[in-house]
């Protein structure tokens, strides 16, 4: 099979290192599974593109060229709108100097919708629609777990407060939406489940609220990797946002919703430097490359910067990447492991599995595609960074 | 004053958010203590070019256009030759895969030398030189303080094996060099100027070991922001590098190297939402903007994911970024504070100081230059990532 793009020839025996490398038959796994789900439950999937920020990988994740689809910026708004997406809803709060982009790309035909979660932002939203003209589409944000932004699901005065000046104001109110970012703090499927039931609980609720208040609440919409999952019940959502389910990366795996082996990407590094006396490998896969991120510290098992595989993406059970400079990764047995350090001379190609695909995705500026157990390379995919 | 690059007709109230913001008079200001330091004790300064990423910066920090420089990436090596740059040092230990990159610019006029800590390596130099048809110019790294890389500086074998390996062989033994990076976990003028000390006995040694046993050690080169700034005594070193120095930051602030007030980069962001009952106000720099670096966690004080300025950048004493989400940040008064949130409005404009300026500053891809206490932008300058 011959993957869409940029056709590079090319192999991992030969790119340039460090550099981002992306299984994509993991990737159509992992879409294919939570479509699946999604299916049974009989709820569409708005993907949230901030993970890939690659519009080859924005096609495969949405049922449609033109989405529907989630950004975390304007940035991707615009992007994804260029490359024919028209459903988007831009979900971070709304502020003012926002709101110039916003009404540009809607006046191209896209339909971009905002989010708030206060009546001063309703305000704002209601005067930049009789600026513009045309009423704003915008939801009101939930919050369903005290993780982040988003009007508490039973503050009705707030919730119907905003929704009111939205509606009387000549905005479109079109639904509400929520986020359970506390689901990456649970552990197992009942958890999972659990968080995902509160997550719709909370959404449907808001919207129940609204609707009693005589306001308009098309849109009921929930979204987390985690929850997506794990949800068993969706009845009265209209659509699940999630992002990083199309890569998934080693904080998925430690919450339990993936596989190490689910993991589609991973950073190509060569091996730089030996210190047989302190027991490290040093590559050229620093934090510029990893990211800083630490999401597993947190975990039962800490990854350190990352998980050791071969060439291949098969990983090595007992080494991680303990410590990382700037440009240089360190790679140790993990700590309590009894065995001992691989052979791995100078210029050996390793690849090592992220803590958070998002984080780890942004310090790069291309994709290498690769498929399952081949070191060719199929494609060259940009991505891209910025607001 | 007019800051050279191009011209940009915009304020810090009407730029989009998240976004780099530089100080100028602060970049001009580090660069010159530490050209006066380093030129009382007599020793040229190499600045890193790895923090900034960009040529506008590089020029201030250069003594000429020319060099010299030290870079952490080939690619940084390949764009600032492009820029004029002529004597560049790539301050990573070299790998197979590299060599074409260094020689290919090489052969562009521009004196690249490399580094390694290895008979291994100092065989794959001396095989690339015989291949290329010149002397790859190589330094011997040497680890001052059990850090990262390099050679035990009381490893004479090693050091003369690999001096050997590189003399007999073809390649150029341009000298040895050091990074104490571990002077980031010191504290206080004392500490550092031991640090600074240690760096330089280990490398002086090493050079004198290197020249007892009959070979070349033209170049003596010492580097850490730490360490330079507190040398008191640098005979036998023939060059310092420094990175960090230009932009500070406040892990730098932590350490003891600068105050708060001389942090030159900062990220502009606008106030989206509020949480008055759990003490939150939410801003549009999340990591994304800020990056995912904790480097003031392990320091007496905590600065989250960075200290809050007004717009015109003085620090609000009691604020700081607690925590981030990918595209929100959730500013609180510091743990212990007994002051109260000021208010600050949905769209008000803040400044955030970063923990670690190289991290902070790859998030983003130019730089809006500004004078202090002025909110006009004077200028924008790209930056650049990747390898």
């Amino acid at each position: 099979m011959r993957v869409s793009g940029t056709r590079a020839e090319t192999s991992l025996l030969t790119l340039d290192t460090p550099c981002l490398v992306l299984n994509v038959d993991c990737v159509d796994r992992n879409i294919e599974r939570l479509q699946i789900h999604l299916s049974s439950l009989g709820v569409a999937l708005r993907p949230h593109l901030k993970t890939g920020k690659c519009v080859e990988v924005a096609r495969k994740a949405m049922s449609s060229a033109a989405g529907p689809a989630a950004v975390s910026t304007l940035k991707e708004a615009e992007q994804f709108a260029e490359a024919g997406v028209r459903d988007i809803i831009y979900a971070v709060g709304i502020a003012p100097g926002k709101f110039d982009r916003v009404f540009a790309l809607r006046a191209t035909g896209v339909d971009l919708a905002v989010i708030l979660d206060s009546v001063e932002q309703a305000h704002l939203v209601v005067a930049a629609s009789r600026d513009a003209g045309e009423p704003l589409p915008t939801l009101i944000e939930i919050d369903c777990d005290g993780h982040r932004s988003g009007v508490a699901p039973d503050d009705h005065r707030l919730l119907v407060g905003i929704g009111r000046a939205l509606f009387d104001g000549g905005a479109e109110l079109r639904g509400v939406l929520t986020h359970a970012g506390g689901s990456y703090n649970a552990r197992g499927a009942d958890a999972l489940t659990r968080c995902a039931e509160k997550e719709r609980a909370a959404v449907v609720s808001a919207a129940a609220a609204l609707r009693d208040a005589g306001l308009p609440c098309p849109v009921v919409s929930v979204g987390s990797t985690p929850t997506a999952h794990y949800a068993r019940n969706l009845a009265g959502v209209t659509e699940v946002r999630a992002g990083v389910f199309v890569f998934f990366d080693l904080v998925m795996a430690g919450i339990g919703v993936c596989g190490i082996d689910d993991i589609a990407l991973s950073v190509l590094t060569t091996v730089i430097g030996h210190r047989p006396e302190k027991g490290w490998i040093l590559v050229d896969a620093g934090w510029m490359a990893m990211s800083r991120d630490r999401g597993t510290a947190k975990q039962a098992v800490d990854q350190g910067y990352g998980v050791v595989c071969d060439l291949h993406g098969k990983p090595y059970a007992e080494l991680i990447v303990a410590d990382a400079n700037q440009e240089h990764g360190v790679i140790t047995l993990r700590p309590g492991s009894g065995g001992t350090l691989p052979e791995l001379p100078i210029g050996t190609r390793l690849r090592i599995l992220p803590n958070h695909a998002c984080s780890t995705g942004a310090q790069h500026d291309s994709y290498h595609v690769v498929h399952v157990d081949s070191t060719e390379v199929e494609a060259v995919w940009p991505r891209f960074g910025g607001w």
